[in-house]
């Protein structure tokens, strides 16, 4: 079986959450679906359901927060893809030899909800990929 | 009904097709559905199905393509999201007052498969943007 499910959410750094939210509303012509504020994350989050998929929009709430300066390095764009995986732990011990992972471990966020690790973009031909098993959806 | 029906796929630029197929073959876990050259668009391709959507990997063929110049000036990564819409002459008709578009009229590609416009990166945040319908699935 394929290792990966789906694409679970693509991430869009943005300045300003709210004419972000404002111009993806016309674009996808749908209200955002969850909009709430991450503190441990540094970040805002605004989520638009797209078939199968979420694009999740993303403001810094402070200047060291890594949108913040991402968005200082390269402007406003996509930040990372995000895949859908069954079984984090197993993934990465699937790849640990092949891809460079960010952390060591898989982490849990989201108030225990996801399960992540990050391949760094080296590994990826420059994309930042997320793998993530959910515990429950939005 | 949402103007979006699921995203299409995500284009990625990238300097070695032969490589990076190689890279996603990993990440992904599975074969690539298809590899072609576009000689018209000046790329060849290799498409990963994932889940409803698909992962479209990028080699400029020549060095004023537009893949090529991409990544010239920002390195390799994710260079467009596409959209599926159902009637993309309805969906520009609908948008083209709210942001701006790169083509005048949707364009018909790979040999009358697709009609695509782009929606510029000024108007979503840093993301170029195609929407595609499709007269036929790959």
């Amino acid at each position: 079986m394929a290792r990966v499910l789906k694409i679970d959410h693509l991430g869009i750094a943005v300045k300003d959450l709210k004419e972000a939210v404002e111009a993806y509303k016309e674009i996808l012509g749908v209200e955002p679906v969850e909009i709430e504020e991450v503190p441990q994350e540094k970040v805002k989050v605004a989520m638009f359901k797209v078939g199968e998929s979420y694009i999740e929009l993303l403001e810094g709430t402070t200047p060291d927060s890594a949108i913040s300066k991402y968005i200082e390095k390269r402007g406003e764009g996509i930040h990372h893809i995000a895949f859908r995986v069954e079984d984090i732990e197993k993934a990465v011990e699937e790849l640990k030899d092949k891809v460079r992972f960010v952390y060591d471990k898989p982490r849990v966020v989201s108030n225990g909800k996801r399960i992540i690790n990050f391949i760094h973009p080296k590994s990826a031909h420059g994309v930042l990929i997320e793998l993530v098993e959910r515990k429950e959806e939005h």
